[in-house]
């Protein structure tokens, strides 16, 4: 119990320094008057997309939870409540932050670059660390809710279903945030350009383009609310996970409850560990903004070495020699369990090493695509897509060799924590991730204000590096949420292992999940589908959404010559509230595509095959939509990211530089990664768990049912 | 036996039409003399990229023969050689007639429009019968040698590993045929354009462009020599296979040779079926060409429906309500076998008609595609890869219901019959597909030699039908490709489960290929990778074979002014050497990526996790790659053809015709879809089978090893 509380005590501070820095960032100078108007209009908008995307949310999560009650209890439905509205709840008030830290930024921007920097990455490590600490705070006291005054067993049915249930609430949140937020951001972007830049010749972020507000607001509706979402929901996931894994594979006996504790503890000092490394942020003598956010970074995973190894020791009572069995006739060492935190961390390192590499401007393949622009638009895409492809290979190795030696090491039990050391670090990663939005908005603000040249310099400068920090922390979004979905697969088998026969199956386990069985093949083909399908919408939806957008910016210079002239100032609020209704619209049917395809999966195949082989179908789609989402997601937004960086590398002078031909392809090529990178391609990391918790409270409904 | 004798007559039968259909077309006029020069300069240009090629193909091919010869003796390896031998003919004469027919087919087409279809089709159907005929005269004369003069039992090792060999040798061929033959006129294709039209401001097909005869050549080498070799080798694997999959579920007994012998004479019939319906193609009333290729079609499979019923119930010595019974547990009557081939064909019918809606320009995405190319190239992209990732929905769907309903019907034997009834269309099929290549060249040919407007209209009009049927074609190999790879890993895990023992393979093999067992997980993952890798890998060839004609075709035109005054004629050759010097060295390191892929994995991780973990990772690995290159697959050729047709629908006269902002940007969207739908594309096909066959032959040689 001791180990609970200290991992609620970090889950506090992380909300107390979240408290802290955002009245140390709040505190400093807004700008003048034009720069408040500004962010003013940001700040209303943001206010109404929130209002808006959130009552949805509520709505929805009302009638989940009402079916949850019904199907599963009382208790499931609070935890869902309580994973749906924290989750909503670290979004929320991350974005509010970044739209009030975007001016001060810009303002900061004004004395030195280093200033800028400072107020930019602190209302970035705002949001992160609020995404880690309330997560843990929601697991940790959940469980400590459920093993004390509840007075469940670690192990029950009650305790696993009621983690889940929390998991749902949060992914419930993140697949909104995700697509509606995706949709919302690109659409306002393909809109604003296609409008301003095509056709009216305006440049970007010009202040009589009525988007260009939309425009400013979407760049935190997907990269604060939708990151923050997305990963708080994969902590909760993962570590929740983690612990049904150890009660359904430890069972009862004096190792289970520092066992199920222990990924809490580790959350709770790599939280410690990631406050440390904000602090490291500082501009070294080259003036290295990546070298400086990078120092927040590798403090933050070298601290948590000693840190995860200190954790281990003393949640094992300083054994670490102690032998754990699992009912699934493996057998480990305790250390084995530090061994595999480190190769989580490992991964996460690499991965982050990897998508630097695909994305940035430094390296072959973004200058591949750069110099394909040479021969036109064509070749631009087809290079893009040829990275885009290629950019796949490297993580999944990565992802295999993580997988394979944590499994040699301690089994499932070992690439659940490895997945738990990952997702640990996600506070920093957050940080860094909204870090982005902040200076792009700086960056528009400092322009629709009419800042000095200088400042648009140091604004620029601080948001280029935001771009590589948001493609690298999509790799590790996309990354931990794979090995996080193969956890939850895990779970899955083990759950049908476990508590089989109160499903009533009774069939062999392996004979039912080899690859020989026909059910499995289809499932297996049905969940490579999803992503593929769910991918469709999305980019579908961003061009309808965005054709809207268009209409209504249209409209608007037609109806009122003076925008054009500069005498009237356009209507950015119904512009907002035009995108925030069709985002809304259009994240509705692909959203229902994970939550109804197990369902709709084991019920059809199961009325063909029989309700054994609908389980098998039903497991093999879980497996089928990681193994598939996974390249489809790495293709996107690391393709994505690449596009984008390839027209910077040719703003800053390669061939030809702006204005050039090659330039004129390199946008099209941007245009195109946007959607992939911002709205398809992070949306699949929800969809691909949200699949695979939709099935374990499948298996829970079931096994309530046959009580 | 006298079974076999009909299979082998209706195989000569298709050779004798062949004969005598290109003596009738190559009787007709080809033209004046201009027509000849260039259709002469073509023929030269084909014939070089053949001999090339073909020596390539040979070196690599003895060398596989000799590793044969080593491993699994001197059988196999003269099966390897006849079936890499037999495919190898196929492309040869067929693409020898096409390139003979196109300027036939121009000459016919200043007749009437009914003269230049009749010449262009026929030229088709001689490809196409050569293909089933060759294909079915390889498996049929094999197998009679093999129980006959060499006295095998049918139910044999050395039966199972001769027709694997077989199929290996016709696999090798289509790979090289695929990708070098894609490279090769995607390069040629791009390069004639980035440097004719984009440089130097001349139309397509104009004769002053260098590049212009390798564009020609090159588009015979992608849609009849690959698309040849491709359904060769999926015909002779799925047919052989199938084979297999009697000899190793139904064992030896009274059943086993005519049950053995049916995929045959099912193959032999359908290419009378076939024959007949070739005779159908007419145009009607309303001239449609699209229709009357159609009426060929629908003949061809409607007479199937009748002709394996009674090829079945021959075989089968009348009695239909027979009982099988397989050694993996499933009884049947002998009728289901003719259902499940009558599902096989709904399934071609089927995808027939999918991949129209998807790439015709009368329906939804097309025209959506089109629509999109207004507001810019981005967003034509956008909408173009939209359609391609949902164009996977519908086939995926298909395949799943043949799949159950088949398996449902008659287990694992089902599902390989109605994969044999597929294929046994391929004649009818690929009469269709090469049927675009010459009238492809024939509308070239009637450009470059300066006939009436007239004629050029009518060459366009068969051409424009030609791209729509090649798209279809496509579909068609994809699909049934995908069903032969379930067929083939339906092998290997059959092939383990009856000579595990001779491997040393102890374990409980349900076990060992459960979802539970991380090294599946491990190996679906690297499957799943493989078409990715390759697909980047070709796109990339592509690009850089392309960027080598544009340096080519400016040196030629800086070299030699005379050759844009029309004075002197550019040197056509050395383009077309300097493509298939390139194509071939691009194919290299793809090609080999299949081929290495399962032995790497077997040895590496059975290194890590024993041999039989090893074992079960390649049997992931084969599942993973019929995954995810189904849909990587289907995507790239559907995206592409819808692509191609958007430029065309609006070069009909929508959305602002030719030469309109919106056409500039279905220009682009077509040169992206050029390489996804002729190159990384339809390659997949052949990699996904290469794949699976040199998992079967590790199997045979780790038996022979243990021997």
């Amino acid at each position: 119990m001791n180990m609970l509380l200290i991992a609620i005590a970090c889950g506090v501070i992380a909300v107390l320094y979240g408290i802290f820095t955002s009245r140390q960032v709040l505190a400093s100078s807004p700008g003048n008057q034009r720069m408040i108007e500004v962010a003013g209009a940001i700040q209303e908008g943001a206010g109404a997309y929130l209002r808006r995307q959130y009552t949805a949310i509520a709505i929805v999560g009302a009638v989940v939870a009402v079916v949850i009650f019904f199907f599963l209890g009382g208790l499931s439905a609070a935890a869902f409540l309580v994973g749906a509205i924290l989750s909503g709840a670290a979004g929320f008030i991350g974005m509010n932050i970044s739209v009030r830290s975007n001016v001060r930024t810009a303002e900061a921007a004004r004395t030195s670059l280093q200033r800028g920097l400072t107020v930019a990455f602190r209302a970035g490590a705002i949001t992160g660390m609020l995404v880690a600490g309330l997560a843990l705070l929601a697991i940790a006291g959940l469980f400590w809710y459920l093993i004390g005054p509840a007075g469940f067993a670690p192990e029950s049915r009650e305790v696993i279903t009621a983690l889940t249930a929390l998991a749902l609430g949060a992914s419930l949140v993140s697949i909104f945030a995700r697509l509606g937020g995706g949709i919302f951001t690109k659409a306002a972007d393909v809109g604003a350009d296609l409008v301003g830049k095509v056709e009216a010749g305006i440049p970007e972020d010009d202040p009589r383009n009525p988007a260009v507000i939309a425009d400013n607001v979407g760049d935190n509706v997907g990269d604060c609310a939708g990151m923050a979402a997305d990963l708080f929901e994969t902590y909760v996931v993962t570590v929740g996970i983690t612990m049904v894994m150890v009660a359904l594979l430890v069972g009862a006996g004096a190792q289970l409850l520092p066992l199920m504790t222990l990924p809490l503890l580790i959350g709770g000092v790599c939280i410690i560990t990631s406050i440390i490394g904000t602090y490291m942020v500082r501009l070294g003598a080259k003036g290295s903004i990546m070298g400086a956010l990078y120092k927040g970074f590798w403090t933050a995973t070298g601290l948590a070495v000693p840190a995860i190894f200190g954790a281990a020791w003393y949640a094992l009572g300083g054994d670490l020699d102690q032998v754990i069995s699992t009912t699934d006739g493996t057998s480990f060492p305790a250390i084995n369990l530090v061994w595999t935190s480190f190769i989580g961390l490992a991964v996460t390192a690499l991965i982050v090493w990897i998508t630097e590499y695909y994305t940035g401007t430094n390296y072959r393949p973004v200058q591949s695509i750069a110099k394909a622009s040479q021969t036109g638009h064509g070749t631009n895409i087809i290079q893009g897509l040829a990275i885009s492809l290629e950019s796949t290979a490297l993580p999944t190795i990565v992802i295999i060799a993580g997988l394979i030696s944590s499994y040699q090491l301690a089994g499932f039990l070992g690439v659940a924590f490895a997945a738990s050391a990952m997702l640990a670090l996600a506070g920093m990663v957050v940080a860094l991730d909204a870090y982005g939005p902040v200076t792009d908005n700086a960056g528009g603000i400092a322009e629709m204000a009419g800042l000095e040249d200088e400042v648009r310099h140091r604004t620029d400068a601080l948001d280029a590096v935001g771009n590589t920090t948001k493609a690298v922390t999509k790799g590790y979004a996309i990354g931990s949420a794979g090995l996080a979905a193969l956890v939850l697969f895990g779970a899955y088998t083990a759950d049908l292992r476990e508590f089989g026969d109160e499903i009533g199956v009774t069939a062999n386990l392996d004979v039912l999940f080899s690859l020989s069985n026909p059910y499995v093949i289809v499932g297996l083909l049905l969940g490579a589908l999803l992503p593929y399908l769910f991918g469709a919408m999305g980019m579908t939806a961003v061009g309808r959404a965005g054709g809207a957008v268009v209409e209504e910016v249209r409209g608007q210079f037609r109806d009122n010559p003076g925008i054009m002239d500069g005498t009237v100032r356009p209507n950015y609020a119904r512009t907002v509230d035009l995108v925030t209704k069709a985002a809304i619209k259009e994240m509705i049917v692909p959203s229902l595509l994970p939550v109804l395809a197990p369902i709709v999966v084991y019920f059809v195949i199961g009325a063909v095959g029989g309700k054994e082989n609908g389980l098998a179908a039903v497991g093999a789609l879980l497996l089928g939509v990681i193994v598939s989402g996974l390249f489809v997601a790495i293709s996107m937004t690391s393709g994505g990211g690449a596009w984008d960086n390839a027209k910077k590398y040719i703003e800053d002078g390669n061939y030809g530089g702006k204005g050039s031909e090659a330039h004129k392809a390199a946008v099209t090529g941007d245009t195109v990664g946007d959607p992939y990178k911002d709205t398809a391609g992070p949306a699949v990391n929800p969809m691909i768990k949200i699949t695979n918790i939709v099935a374990l409270l499948l298996l829970a409904a079931l096994a309530g049912g046959a009580h």
